[in-house]
């Protein structure tokens, strides 16, 4: 099988030829980190990119993944190739492993317009904070129009990642302020349209309340001058799905017209810019304060000969910090 | 008046010779940080030093302050110069500001073999945490033998610098449970000795008890071999007061006795060590990551003339990282 080389490069042009299991080995590549992560990276890049991307998160227990498998069946009615990224910062596992328990998604698993995969913490540098957006941009050079980014739960890492897709969808349940309570404010800041998934049970017209009171008092120029609408959904009877697809859609059409989408994604790479020195930084700073030399300078601290800050001075030389 | 002069040499020559304000300009160059404030370290450093410090932390409210002042007369009854740095993370205020608020320390204020000073936080590099121990051995350069660190709380920061003296004195109250939850397990883990203050109320043995209890599950040898005694005190009657200096003098004979003090002053430097080198690279992202250099490198990543590891690479040329 040709999937079985280990070149980045080679890889890269049989899965932009519709390899699957070149695709799914050059995202583990891009989870590990390191030297292929890299190349990947600056191939990718080169090529540019069209797609577009939507985050999904919300309490665990809110319907996401099955809100997400309805997602896919509706834009693959659309003829559209589907991309969905699942981030799961707690756990160890990644590639397939989840995919177990998401019986609704299997559903797609064998249409070749739809790609699913599951990413975890593993040695990428940064975390999933910053191999999500690699993995995004490759999904992207090998041609799907739309990646969806499901994060499973509302925690720091996972509301980071799902608010820096171009439009974010926040998934509450009827009676949702119990589950969310710890990070209504960071759910808030980041949503542009909301869903009331499980919309059959009791309390969704109160959730709409809480989430408009809410609405009234945000700052909305920092959503490009967007209200966001409230959806409700009832994703395991496939109700509501256009709606937010259209919601979603009108989203995509405001941000694009006023230009914030491009504001949005200047200040995301931005970020990811950022993001990457101070790592590289923080490794250097690692390397830095430990070997024979750190334990020498140590010493000569200890026993006066020298002082903490010519030490430091002494450490950073090669570093010209 | 000599200590008008703004040179740090002159300035700690005139300390050394007994001169307080030019003390009190040195401290304020240190909290400052800067040129100024790594001149004195540098001096100072070489100066070498002999002062033991206690740290003293626990609840706003526990009576730290009224305990110092107690203590600081015990001190000056054994013909000892004392000196007090009293630290607030939380405030912008510091120099005399806060000691307004400390009528009890105010009995001190006359007498010369007692300097007392407030630190806050101001621009130094590393915040408080690099600034005491600088004004440690700043005080310790100029012939204090004993320097009493009392912090305001027992947030993280408080807990970490009273954790960094020689010998550490939690105070707590009878029923001290409820204000401390919070970091119960920080304060365990750095206290020398426990103080239980205001022992007239209710609930003096049922916290003995917690305490016992608690050290009993602890391992002692993060300690030294040391298992922190209990002492209860009426610091505002005077009472207990020389129970607990006794129970710190045996403690520092205990750790001097087992090589302990040394390896803590070995890891407290290394520590120390650390910190500067993670602040200066901290800086130096910041600097990175601003002014023309990095906005062009932004617009080329923008525009997809480079990718964001090879314009990361670029601005960390100059950095060797």
């Amino acid at each position: 099988m040709a999937a079985r080389s280990r070149d980045p490069e080679e890889l890269l042009g049989q899965a932009r030829g519709g390899d699957r299991a070149a695709l799914a080995r050059l995202l583990s590549m891009v989870e590990r980190g390191g030297d292929d992560a890299r190349t990947i990276s600056r191939l990718v890049y080169a090529l540019g990119g069209t797609a577009y991307t939507v985050g999904l998160t919300g309490a665990p227990g809110a319907g996401k993944s099955t809100l997400t498998s309805a997602l896919i069946g509706h834009l693959r009615g659309m003829q559209q190739e589907v991309a969905v990224l699942a981030i799961d910062p707690t756990s160890p596992f990644s590639g397939g492993a989840i995919l177990g328990d998401r019986v609704r998604m299997q559903d797609h698993a064998l249409d070749a317009g739809v790609f699913i995969r599951s990413m975890a913490t593993r040695g990428h540098l940064g975390g999933l904070s910053l191999a999500t957006p690699e993995a995004i941009r490759l999904l992207d050079a090998v041609g799907r129009q739309t990646v969806l980014v499901e994060t499973v739960g509302v925690g720091q890492v996972e509301v980071e990642i799902a608010g820096k897709a171009d439009t974010t969808v926040v998934v509450v349940n009827p009676g949702w302020g119990d589950s969310v309570q710890a990070n209504k404010a960071g759910l808030m800041e980041i949503a542009d349209v909301f869903v009331i998934n499980k919309a059959d049970r009791k309390g969704v017209e109160e959730t709409r309340r809480d989430l408009d009171l809410m609405l009234d008092l945000s700052d909305l120029s920092e959503l490009g001058d967007w209200r966001p609408p409230i959806i409700a959904t009832v994703a395991a009877e496939n109700k509501g799905v256009d709606e937010l697809w259209d919601a979603v859609t009108r989203h995509r059409a405001h941000i694009e017209g006023n230009g914030f989408l491009a504001k949005r994604r200047d200040s995301r790479l931005r970020d990811e810019l950022r993001h990457i020195v101070a790592r590289r930084l923080e490794i250097k700073a690692r390397e830095i304060c430990t070997g024979d030399r750190w334990d020498q300078l140590a010493h000569e601290v200890l026993d006066r000969s020298t002082d903490p800050w010519t030490a430091a001075d002494e450490m950073l030389k090669g570093v010209g910090a």
